[in-house]
């Protein structure tokens, strides 16, 4: 091998794309290395899923029986459409629309996760310079994509059902007035059991968003109202509510997004998407030169969970009662450890995976920060709450932080809050 | 939903972005509905694999086998690194290299099929107006990649070796005398039973487009070699050669993909790179925006096949078996009703799903040709070669096709190409 022996250690490096080259780290991966170094610490920041309720006997089961059958195995194991499974996306219609299922499916397109989703549509939407409007705090997976897009994230304050429709209007108006109305082509929303905020949008609220987006309507280019529905299925209380399309959203401007990464199995990751033309077919048109369409496999196995009614009774039995005793006890441990000091304020999540929690407002709980340095030391980890918050628009509350009550068992959750109120009682002095 | 239906025809649909609303329909895509619109006619143009030799009974097994554990079932359940499943990347890199295999998994990223990695790589190294260098003719979905990325391909003539040495010499003298050898990029290179032309580099000719490479290193940027190595299992003589950087490649420019879509399953999409830095940490950093990583559980599955020597049972027992008994079909079937043709040439693939057909050079075979329209008529459809030409550098042959013995049982190659030869004499007259 004398070519690279020779000159390999001499010769400059490839050279990036300006992109590439100026793209900042994820700011979690900082969190994850914290935890890799550390790992004694009770990491309340994962948005990981619950292993004990991951379904290893009920995927082997419907992998046996889907290999049964030669003509169902086979189809599983070979390239499929870019849209999806058509008998997938027509399941996916009936379990989560009102009506005009096959509409839906007709329109609808699976993804690897509904992040990959998220990341083709806002690529087909949006140039550098153009404007996303969103929830402050809102999920920073999205705020990090934007970045990466070279696009401007606007954030509208919120309460307990999430974004507030006056805020919205303001916001808007504010740019009409300003001339940058012209950029902004899409409000990300996450209405149910948001991440990180963890509220849920009534169906009053999301009509009353819905008359905002309308009135404003006229006055630049067409707004896309971005549902990202991914934790829907993730309800601890109360019934379920129709997603914005069901509640009169206009379908040619709304694009719903879910997933079965949080309900199922992030390991299969199968998303999917709902998209009015010209998208669908821009969409499509991107996935057919990056990869001919998601795995076939995984859209199979998600196609036999739900058409035998499987993923149902996993829910039912499994999912449910155990994240709903983990909320139980992250909720329980905040308040008794965390509602007695004077400036703390957490609502009740009805569903989802995450409590966010707001600290007096004197304190920074920013990573480098004392509070974050203290926290560490008391062996306790958390996502900072300025990472969810758009840089323009309404102000970084940087005394918040996102609890994650999806990985821990009930006992480290607990303890992991008892260490949190510490933290938190050492830096009030 | 009063809002939606008084509302809904009136308005304007959404914007697209730039590149989404100029990106062109894949070509590929009028032959698949070419297809569709007629179910009789045997395609040799789909790339898929031969449905038989899909591993239904060992995928079945193997997920069995990996569920009874609940540590590694459950771990292929949840979310993993983005760079992919440790113990695998060390397996591919056992497996694929001849040395350095704990450098070369540090080095690897694993993806949804290589496509998804072809695409990240290119966008981390690429902006538009760079130049990429391939082989006339190439494969026709990275050329669509490289159109959407806004990049030039420009080809170089090739013989039954793969890419001519002395002309990517002329072509980058010739790109360095015009000022243009600073927006050259990439060369990429399918080295083993290539798609299209389904030719195989020898170790000498590697050697050789190396040392253009190295000649040329210092008149511009440095050139990353991406050697797309998709097919490289699917030998059916001979013997295995090895990869670019086990014949003395500079490993910090050399770029090795690979995939276990051709040798196991597209429907699972389990890709490979590996990359050297600063483009690996380039690519993880879109990757972990984009998707946080590929599908845990498929790479548990691919994983598994490699450490019990399943994939290679498989692949000696059913797959190679069966390819290469309908390689020879379709070679057969050539000599037998193409070879006599006066102006008709071919070469035998050693492996590989393809076989390239030179015509007389009077002949058209582009879609819409009166040519396509015979086979079209005599009930054949075909991969057009010119799809498969960049539209700069070597000159596009439209005499040319790409036959795919991937999916036809063995009487309906022999058969398509009899209906073949025939709308061929019928053109010539």
């Amino acid at each position: 091998m004398p070519l690279a022996a020779s000159v390999e250690s001499s010769r400059p490096p490839l050279h990036l794309s300006h992109q590439a080259a100026t793209a900042p780290e994820q700011p979690i991966s900082r969190l994850m290395a914290e935890a890799l170094r550390n790992p004694e610490l009770i990491s309340l920041a994962a948005g990981f899923v619950d292993e004990r309720t991951l379904p290893c006997k009920l995927v082997a089961e419907t992998v046996e029986r889907l290999m049964q059958d030669p003509v169902a195995g086979r189809s599983a194991l070979q390239y499929g459409l870019t849209e999806g499974d058509a008998v997938l996306r027509r399941q996916i219609a009936e379990r989560y629309f009102a009506a005009d299922h096959a509409t839906h499916a007709d329109a609808m397109v699976l993804s690897t996760g509904s992040n990959q989703l998220l990341h083709l549509i806002s690529d087909c939407l949006l140039e550098p310079g153009d404007v996303v409007i969103c929830a402050a705090p809102t999920y920073f997976v999205y705020l990090a994509m934007l970045r990466d897009l070279g696009v401007t994230a606007i954030s509208v304050a919120g309460d307990v059902e999430g974004m507030l429709p006056a805020d919205l209007d303001a916001t808007l108006t504010r740019l009409t007035d300003t001339g940058r109305r012209d950029r902004v082509k899409v409000l990300y929303l996450v209405p149910y059991f948001d991440n990180p905020a963890a509220t849920t949008m009534s169906v009053a609220r999301r009509r009353e968003i819905l008359e905002v987006l309308e009135r404003h309507d006229a006055s630049g280019p067409p707004i896309a109202l971005l549902a990202d529905n991914a934790y829907r299925d993730l309800r601890y209380d109360g019934e379920d509510l129709p997603c914005f399309v069901d509640c009169g959203a206009d379908p040619t401007r709304t694009l719903e997004t879910g997933t079965f990464s949080k309900n199922l199995s992030p390991g299969i990751r199968v998303g999917w998407g709902v998209l009015p033309e010209p998208l669908r077919g821009a969409v499509l048109r991107r996935k057919s030169v990056i990869d001919f369409g998601s795995p076939q496999f995984n859209q199979a196995i998600v196609r036999e969970l739900l058409v035998g009614g499987d993923l149902d009774q996993h829910l039912r039995e499994v999912l449910l009662p155990s994240y709903r005793s983990k909320r139980d006890a992250m909720v329980a441990a905040c308040e008794r450890w965390l509602r007695p000091i004077a400036g703390v304020a957490f609502d009740v999540p009805e569903g989802g995976m995450y409590v966010w929690l707001r600290l007096p407002e004197t304190l920074n709980a920013s990573p480098g920060s004392s509070l974050w340095d203290t926290c560490v030391q008391h062996g306790v980890l958390y996502v900072p709450g300025e990472y969810c918050f758009a840089s323009e628009g309404a102000p970084v509350q940087a005394n918040t932080m996102r609890l994650s009550f999806g990985v821990q068992e009930e006992t480290r959750i607990t303890r992991g809050i008892e260490l949190l109120a510490e933290a938190v009682r050492a830096q009030l002095g």
